[in-house]
């Protein structure tokens, strides 16, 4: 039964750090770029449970990365937008955070979907379905935020999709650039900008 | 005579049929799911003559392509700023431009840089290099308009930095949803926050 428990407990183990390591490595250096051999060798797990946890491989692999990545970002953005202060300081805050990781990071963690939403867009309709839900979740938790503060429907979705364009077109240029100014000058605009 | 100057036409020819194939292929695929065999076949041009003109390889001719993008977009930037009614309503035109070359390419055609610049930001620095310069001129080229009509310097560098991320945000996500939403939704927010 201990034993039972154990192997249980390793695969549970090794499918997070299949999915860790491919989160990383999507979020780098994007999908077409990133091995399998290179996903096993980062995870540390035994290469012979990829399949067994994945049996649809790499794409099975990045849309499940590309969700787990997905959703943990979703949570943060909700949590920054409930703190007290209203959405326009929680946007700021998003801002200073997003800027902050990316630095930390020396530029190499920007946003976890967009390099594999680019480059599959035109070329897996799966990846690029995934990659549309969770920008679509982040959308919504942004416009829910912007509705409780009293925007009508229409207007904070507007709102929410110009809110994460400006910050992904900011995060994108930040990298290519590394240096954070684009996402000052989103903060600083949207800060004079939003009402 | 004729003879050598056929042969430098077909060489020119083949340079162009090479940079064509790597900046559609780069555009909708990126650096790493682009390969060799692919660009050649695309260009129609003989294979043979691809180290000839790019003796660096793909590298090199992604380079070349990205800057053949990246001016033709600069001075298409350019052109739209400088037209009558001022910088807002050419930021506005450009953004129309920009939505009815996304639909009329079937989501295909968005930014010919931003999806290199993400894959390869922390992969390679010659490439990371090329799309930071591009991005640059596009700036350079939006600040200049801002400066133009009586903004001053620094205002203008920011709000063309913000203008720029909200649209290379915007057409990702819209990529990635196949549908303009968020390309419109920027166009209504900047319409309605633009000075």
């Amino acid at each position: 039964m201990a034993e039972r428990t154990s192997t249980r407990s390793n695969g549970r183990a090794s499918r997070r750090a299949f999915l860790d390591a491919t989160a990383v490595l999507l979020r780098r250096q994007g999908y077409a770029g990133t091995g399998l051999s290179e996903i096993v060798a980062r995870s540390g797990a035994p290469r012979g449970s990829l399949y067994f946890h994945f049996p649809g491989g790499k794409q099975e692999l990045a849309r499940a990365a590309m969700e787990r990545s997905g959703e943990q970002l979703r949570r943060a953005i909700g949590a920054t937008m409930d703190a007290p202060g209203g959405p326009r300081a929680a946007i700021l805050a998003l801002l200073d955070a997003l800027a902050a990781g990316l630095e930390g990071s020396g530029y190499r963690d920007g946003c976890p979907i967009a390099t594999v939403a680019l480059e599959t867009a035109a070329e897996s309709e799966p990846l690029r379905e995934t990659a549309a839900a969770v920008f679509e979740s982040w959308v919504d938790e942004l416009a829910r935020a912007l509705q409780d503060s009293g925007m009508e429907r229409a207007g904070a979705q507007r709102r929410a999709l110009f809110v994460l364009s400006a910050i992904e077109g900011a995060l994108l240029l930040s990298r290519a650039r590394r240096d954070v100014a684009p996402l000052r000058a989103v903060r600083e605009e949207l800060l004079l900008g939003l009402g």
